[in-house]
């Protein structure tokens, strides 16, 4: 495996004439690899003669008093995960390389990104794009790999890639969980024992949610429900529990055939997000 | 020459097995072709294997009041023209084709669309961006053709691509003029024939500009006289003249090495632009 910490190097390795036919996958991530990450890499590895992956803790995406500066961060670890993991290239650019200078082109992804963490994190989505227009454009790859866990991010990811024509694929990977239910995340090991031990009620509300949607109880009753469940039994604070229509992220209509139960709750030192995916309508079945 | 109107068919035709070790020159335009559009494809053709011309109105970069019903076309006299000047591939994609549904995803060009004609035509870099990036997608050249005559532009794209790391170069090609200095401009025809024998004056204003700008004369009074000129002998109405640092359209300082003296001139029919380019400092001779 390859760790490349320029722009340029990282161009020159995966030039047409290196690549030829060959297919690249492409895994963004801000590092401190977990399982989650590495279902992204098993996909991408079974798919692709060439996996690369970014590393990189974007400081565009992370608004005034988030945690940019207290991130987790191991690069020697991840590059032994990333190793193992059958990761061809890991790209580490640091912060002068991928922002040499500051920019005032900004890419704002419009209603997607009013709602749910877009509602509270400022700004956060536009780094988002930032970043992924960057990366998409020195990486060049024919397929890339996000995780649903963050299933607004991939949402207006795939918005991006459809309104403006890239070449890549936009592949989603389901979440990866601790045995518990919990969803693997770099910001779990931020949770205290206790807020650890309270945590896996998050996935058990959203799941009581999904069955009471597809039992047809009302949308609002089932915010409520899973909202009342998480405050009761937890120590954290509620940022939101919504249901909207996805990929679209705006509310159900009759015609919404796929929804999103998604909730984050703020914890002392860790904010989690969650969701589940909610199929509103039977598929129709195929008619000549 | 082959006139594509679908992405689709345009991506077959320049995928990388097709293309392999060869490059691909790009000339992007809005059709009605003169013969500034025409040294663009000279020089991609001098420079490429494969030269690949868009033709398309882009309705995103025009207000409301501006020009986009009558802007003048004429797709078959543009393809003739084209395949003379050597065009391997011609792009003519409908509305539809190129923004099949409303996005809401915006690219805000910043400071340098804040001036010269981003201060009157407010949203049009935004939608010259959107374009551009969803035209480097499809086509994903290896060098992008502008002409100096749209400078603004020019200058707002040379940053988006250093920004965001675009795999394409850009070049820049001298305005093309009519042997009284006129700047060639699809434009050009709707003057009235008392507009047309004023409209020569710009450069000529332009020019005096640069002269006193090299003698040393202080940007505001050069300002000020070139507008003088354009108001006494046109019957036009200025919209500015204006002299800024280039690319960077910023306000000149004591660094500047080069400047923009740059005009927009309303008449009854045709908004016209025109700009020079003033050396400012000699180039330093190299030292070892």
């Amino acid at each position: 495996m390859k760790i490349v910490n320029s722009i340029e190097q990282l161009r020159k390795l995966l030039n047409r004439q290196v690549r030829q036919r060959q297919t690249v996958g492409f895994v963004p991530t801000m590092g401190f690899l977990h399982e989650g990450h590495l279902a992204l890499v098993k996909k991408a590895r079974e798919e692709n003669e060439i996996v690369v992956m970014s590393i990189f803790v974007n400081p565009t995406q992370f608004g005034p008093g988030e945690d940019y500066a207290t991130y987790p961060r191991n690069e020697q670890r991840d590059a032994a995960l990333a190793a193992e993991a059958g990761v061809d290239i890991v790209f580490m650019p640091d912060k002068d390389e991928m922002y040499p200078r500051v920019g005032d082109i900004q890419i704002f992804p419009g209603k997607q990104a009013e709602v749910l963490c877009g509602a509270s994190r400022s700004g956060h989505f536009d780094g988002v794009l930032k970043v992924i227009l960057k990366l998409f454009n020195i990486v060049d790859p024919d397929r890339s790999y996000f995780g649903m866990k963050d299933a607004q991010q991939l949402a207006i990811i795939e918005t991006f890639v459809e309104d403006f024509n890239f070449r890549t694929t936009i592949e989603r990977v389901p979440t990866v969980r601790e045995k518990d239910g919990l969803a693997k995340s770099s910001r779990n090991v931020r949770l205290s024992p206790k807020e650890r031990s309270e945590a896996p009620v998050l996935y058990e509300a959203l799941q009581l949610g999904k069955k009471q949607l597809e039992q047809g109880k009302e949308a609002s009753v089932v915010e409520h429900e899973v909202a009342q469940l998480i405050e009761n039994k937890t120590s954290g604070a509620i940022d939101y529990v919504a249901l909207l229509a996805y990929p679209s992220l705006q509310p159900l209509t009759a015609d919404s055939e796929e929804a999103i139960l998604a909730c984050a709750v703020n914890f002392e030192k860790a904010r989690l997000i969650d969701n589940v995916i909610v199929k509103l309508k039977d598929e129709l079945p195929c008619s000549e």
